[in-house]
């Protein structure tokens, strides 16, 4: 039995499409396929299945953190799971994580770092459009993860508040001008991530990162191919997402030695 | 200053390679360019700068998990970051979740799916051959999360001991034997995920799935490029990884309906 | 000064669009912002631009055979240049080549085969529905290659009539009752491609290769991704083609070794 | 029956590792597993099994342009079967087509050009260094095609000789300096290619591209999966190549005109 507040996945077997909603008692969903009273769906429970006004099946599943995140409500563009994936393991976020980030947008890398940090952990999100924070505080909150982050409102040449922060993310057009206060606020060895669509953002970074205090860089692109599921057709789909973003990474040390110059030249193996 | 027993990655601005090691005071690391006092790399402290015999620079990172994951000691094929990451957000892992993994293998999704469901959280990890729980347990506690895995040995045939875990991964040659148990194991509404790295394999697995109490079949598999970054010859790197697996997740009902027969023949838009 | 006849590809600098058409003096092209009369393209002729009655330009390029082949009238799924130009180089077709295809289909690979073989060379396309032949014979006209290429209609199961030729190529749902055909119609050391878009065709197929007098196997897959041109905002398009179909391989001999019959297990490097 | 100066590829069908040779009366080709008389190659014929002084089988099969081009003598980077193919198609190469090149370097690319002009077409390939165009003739001697080929000593600055060329193809580290050359050279509304590695040439060259008059600009990007042919394994090979090139192309028109200048903007669909 769910309780109201509950966020749930219905899900289609006839067509495989599927709603995330939150129950709230008396309330009904609607579909292509018919109404459903959210009384059933509580009644179901997680596993079980409903039916729709017109006899019409879906099934209650628990919504995952991915599903989540790529169906936020938005007004920009969104980072992806697949790319949310693999800034999680190399920016080192654990429970417990102090993190930083600055271009909060529609909120959803700000929700699944809330996500993984935990009770224990904090995220300080900033940005300079106070509508999108609005925006991401109701994707953090719906998704049950609100009061783990702190919104703030302001320009990146203003410095960030916070310090020795355990990872620290750029989602901006000009990371580069961010570079600076991101080394501020950055715990001393620890990881900057910072994602740009174009090769022309990802070259004034490079430039930016190898003359400040940053070592380790790494640039990172990601591919996610789906395939269909019928056991006798197996095949991957028609199509796929070609581009998202790049991905860097690198590393705040305390200073650069006068003898590694080179760094910037030399790639990681 | 760092203390005996921390974890700390060294990386050196002249090749690009790194060392990952646990500090002992009065303990030397070797590199190719000369060996380094553990207490000059404790007194750097993260984000400092220490140098071998030699007067090769190297800086003191912090590790991250996904450098972790790379570097295990193993005896098997290990999972890789680009797909923990993804499976980290599909499977819906969270700080508190209980998760069991069975095909506890080398340890580097144990160790990663540990990392994340934090001191909260547990994971149990089966696997019929010990010496993998040995290394896996070593992995582990190198890794400072061994306290949060109880590791089993065991037949798949024989079931597992838990019941409505939040999720569920089979790493298995034969996963499509372990499905039962599986089902068994987790919560309703809750997501199963299975890595196999051939289409056969991916063939009998999705014969299972859609036989069993399974629904919202998903088939994913991931790519990851790396760049140079040298901001003047911006271009991937010459070789790339062209396969570790294919990712299957799915999700545990209570049962399937009568007339959602043809669900396995609809895909996921 | 073009004639009535010729080819031209229209390209509009505003939206990037383009039409592919055959000259006809006093004939008329619609397009989205317009009409242009035919007579104002022949005398731009290539290279030239010409104005709809609206007064917006189009460019006068000469087409491409892979333009061609991506815009080709279609009942059917089409072969996409990525596969066909890599076909092309591991079949070994060449100016004055003989080659067979079963499964004509649309046509797409029979105007690409029969492009490159040239006058000295000679295309034989089976398929056993005559409406397809019907249909590519147009296209192949339409590109002007129609006679270098002889269309039958039959069954597999009955054989191929041609013997020794260079090449042959098989686009079939079952290509593997096609293999002893294949076979008897190939010179010996020359190459079969097969094209199949599923992973179990796959697994028969290769079945049917090993079990046959087939040896040096080959499965490709390729991918093309498009960029946005734009010099300021370099950056791959946001989809892509996921999947067309794997590529096959393989060399038909005079009759396998009796101590070489592990050969399938073996992978080429 | 073989003869003498024909060109065969040996392939084992125990390891799948293969050479490539021009067969000679009385001489001997070496082998991991032994050697092999030429005189039993020619009188196996294609298609035909040898066996090394060892007993270890070969098998007589065809080499194809695509096996050439991979296994080329080169003192430079190459051009890849992949990315030649799909060219092939972009720039419209036909039997008989009069094809300019520049960069000639190991002569992969220039091979494959005269391959698939015929004898009624013919390549001219510019390069500045004449030790280049040594190895680049022998290598199209050797695949048979040398009198389809004019080798050219010479600066890009300095111009081509040809007009009206069909397809132009540049392989240069700085090609934006080639375009003022290569507009000329080639025939109106016909294409140009251009191979670059790294991002920061794809930049300048497509702000030449975008000033010059060259319109429909395309950037291509493409990827080769191999497959391991057990049919029990079906699984793609662990590493593939990552990267080769942008492959670039565009088309000269005879003037671009005054109001089409967001051209550059635009993207193709």
């Amino acid at each position: 039995m769910l309780n109201d507040g509950d966020l749930v996945l219905l899900w289609s077997p006839r067509k495989g499409d599927s709603y995330l909603l939150r129950l709230k008692s008396g309330a009904f969903q609607g579909t292509h396929m018919g109404t459903i009273p959210h009384d059933d769906i509580a009644q179901a429970s997680f596993g079980g299945m409903v039916q729709t006004h017109k006899g019409q099946p879906f099934y209650v599943l628990r919504p995952t953190s991915g599903e989540f995140m790529r169906r936020i409500r938005r007004q920009t563009q969104i980072i992806y799971p697949k790319d949310a994936g693999l800034l999680l393991l190399y920016l080192d976020i654990f429970p417990g994580a102090r993190v930083l980030e600055c271009g909060t947008g529609s909120g959803s890398l700000t929700t699944m770092l809330a996500h993984f940090v935990g009770d224990e952990g904090h995220v300080y999100s900033y940005d300079r459009r106070e509508e999108f924070s609005v925006l991401a505080r109701e994707n953090c909150d719906r998704w049950g993860v609100g009061h783990r982050v702190t919104f703030r409102i302001g320009e990146v040449t203003d410095g960030f508040g916070e310090r020795d922060v355990d990872a620290l993310v750029l989602d901006l057009p000009s990371p580069w001008e961010a570079l600076s206060a991101a080394y501020e606020a950055l715990a001393p060895g620890s990881r900057l991530a910072v994602l740009v669509p174009t090769t022309n953002q990802l070259e004034r970074l490079l430039d930016g990162l190898h003359e400040g205090n940053f070592v380790d860089v790494q640039v990172l692109e990601t591919f996610l191919r789906t395939y269909k599921t019928n056991a006798r057709r197996i095949r991957p789909e028609d199509t796929m997402i070609g581009h998202t973003g790049y991905l860097v990474i690198a590393t705040a040390v305390r200073s650069r030695g006068l003898d590694d110059g080179q760094e910037g030249e030399k790639d990681r193996s």
